[in-house]
């Protein structure tokens, strides 16, 4: 295939903001066996209900056979659709009816195709800072303008945002939340702070996005109610995912649309994005997630598990970072949020660390306008409590490295 | 869930081309198990190789295990990237490397992907005309221009695509291209007129999306190489799919990107609309395709099958269809296209074909700009030769009926 020739390709202007990222090339290094990477967003491989899996996917071809080969509806599996509801009111108090839910192709989808039937260029999206960085990506391909509100250690502050809100030349589009262990704080919402924000969004007339992939992993703490199910709530597009309780690899995430106009728009933005959802993987989860009890005794594996990991990454913390630092104390999820003396870059402490065989991600592109480069995000869910307490003991000597010569370590 | 507070969603501008369909109405009554459908583009459930999948799907747990269901790049499965390239060479003669290959979730989401990197609202896309809907609705969904040019027997039409070029007040950004086996005409371009369409479009610097979903189905004729493949050719994509030679419910399909530049721009797109495609659907792809004669063995069967179902059609329509009616014979793929007499409306007929249990889609959306509403797309992969012949025999009776008084039969 001639590869030389002068292209003739010009991009679209969205394309300027789906940059690849520079941080994603350092972390390329880091994927080597060897390296204990708390860089990822990754479960616990060693978790997987492969087994139930395969019995499921077994099933699914002996029971369904051609029916789970074939194209399919564009709303996503009936019976999957129903289990979702059920879940939804178990686990978040959430009532919703089956034809409120669009199944995607992982959450990411989700985002993407409500910013693509609510974002134009220009428009304003509310996020906490710092925040995702697969939403800001998402955003940012329908350019919008996305703007952040400061968050503290019980989510969104509301006076910010309440304060921001009166600041933006033009209503904001869309408010954009993770309320349930923050990707990347890892901190979550009070009950006070979600009644009193969605006051603010009824109010002001803002549709909230609630994001709420680890919910269902919680270690500590009371169990909090969706916003989406709050009944100050207005006009609340709530999403969860399969990913973080049984397996990312089947991309089976679900919309809970609450507004059928909103909902007619979803369906053709889907359509045109990829059709359907694998028809196949669509069953797979349902026929799992069916069996009584089933998904809850591997949840609560997976609880046992990822809280060890992180008390044992909260005691390595305490043990071996330098003063000066603090990091967040999360109830649930996968991720803890560290900040450094203002004198480190965490993009020079990423260097230092490669060189010790560990691996994080920077915060610098998770937060959204300013420069605050002495952040990091750590994950807990993919290493052993041993690796954990080997890899914070590395982090914690290349930051005394740098601690003492800044310089030394920049490459 | 709230569902009757007064709406606060303001929907993006290119929800106004995301509209649901009226024929997609329509054709929802004619979904019971006891219409002839002509109406869908799917393939013959009962010929899906279930248990060669079953087998792969049983491989990928026992062997892959946990990597199965884990998060995975964004570009696609290595091994599979590679069989693409294999099989690309064998089959349409164009030589690749696997770095070139992004897995896609179905290749509806290659053309989103493309249109998404190179779209911005109002830019020309050029497009045979008719043209294939989905590929419509991917590129409304980014607000482009679609501009059509005439086609013939043999494919797009050269003079009128320099005609069309000529015209335009910009340079396009991209001509898209079915050549074998056109959706929804059936019709291949020759080889003369692919060399000839490489050549104007290298001249004029526009690159080329070839969408070939159908090639391997072909039942007569010689195999023609892919546009990408021909040495006039610069800046040209292809798109392939394992949805017709294999299974759609997987949403496996491939994007070949002969430039650097473009394919580092899709990545990210790819990242923010999904993250990457099934880990799981991937492997078993792979798993069904490597074992040496499966795929051939299977696709034979198609092509038997299929050729069978085409000739059935073909024969029927020259027994039933009323004087005045015209249609394509296509060398492969799926679909026929008929021209009924100027007097009938196809949406009046399908009104009328309802009656009678038998389901097609009328032509009138797949047409860009113009108002032409004698045409029909009739698919013959997924009805048995008996239901051809009988659909196609009610179809005569209701062509016979709307010609004597076509108000009648409106509702």
């Amino acid at each position: 295939m001639p590869t030389t020739a002068p292209s003739s390709f010009r991009f679209a202007r969205r394309t300027e903001r789906l940059r690849p990222s520079a941080i994603r090339e350092i972390l390329k290094a880091t994927e080597l066996p060897d390296v204990i990477s708390f860089a990822g967003g990754l479960p616990a491989p060693e978790l997987f209900p492969v087994d139930d899996f395969a019995r499921a996917a077994q099933e699914v071809l002996s029971e369904d056979r051609s029916s789970a080969m074939q194209y399919s509806t564009t709303e996503g599996y009936p019976p999957l659709r129903q289990w979702v509801c059920e879940h939804l009111a178990e686990a978040v108090n959430l009532r919703c009816s089956p034809e409120q839910i669009l199944i995607t192709n992982g959450s990411q989808q989700a985002l993407d195709l409500v910013a693509k039937v609510l974002i134009d260029p220009g428009d304003i999206v509310l996020v906490e800072n710092p925040a995702y960085l697969g939403a800001l990506q998402a955003f940012d391909a329908y350019e919008a303008n996305v703007v952040g509100v400061r968050s503290d250690d019980a989510g969104i502050d509301t006076f910010d945002l309440r304060r921001v809100i009166a600041q933006c030349p033009q209503k904001p589009k869309l408010l954009y939340l993770i309320p349930n262990f923050q990707n990347p704080t890892g901190v979550s919402m009070s009950l006070e702070r979600r009644s009193e924000v969605a006051k603010i969004a009824a109010e002001q007339g803002i549709p909230i996005l609630e994001d709420d992939p680890y919910g269902r992993l919680r270690y500590a703490g009371s169990e909090q109610p969706a916003i989406a199910a709050l009944p100050q709530t207005r006009n609340c597009i709530y999403t969860g995912t399969s990913s973080k309780i049984m397996a990312p690899g089947m991309r089976v995430a679900w919309l809970v649309v609450p507004e059928a106009e909103v909902y007619e728009k979803l369906i053709p933005a889907k359509q045109a994005a990829d059709l359907h959802t694998s028809t196949f993987t669509q069953r797979i989860v349902w026929r799992y997630a069916r069996r009584p009890g089933v998904l809850e005794a591997h949840i609560k594996i997976l609880l046992e598990s990822y809280r060890r990991r992180r008390d044992a990454m909260l005691e390595s913390l305490t043990e071996h970072m330098p003063q000066g630092c603090t990091w967040t104390h999360p109830d649930g999820g996968l991720f803890l949020w560290v900040r450094v003396p203002e004198s480190i870059d965490t993009l020079d402490l990423l260097r230092a660390a490669t060189a010790r065989k560990v691996a994080f991600v920077p915060g610098q592109p998770f937060w959204v306008g300013g420069n605050v480069h002495n952040t990091m995000r750590l994950n807990f869910s993919n290493a052993t409590e041993q690796k954990i307490r080997e890899g914070i003991r590395r982090l914690g000597e290349a930051l005394a490295q740098l601690a003492q010569s800044p310089a030394a370590v920049s490459v």
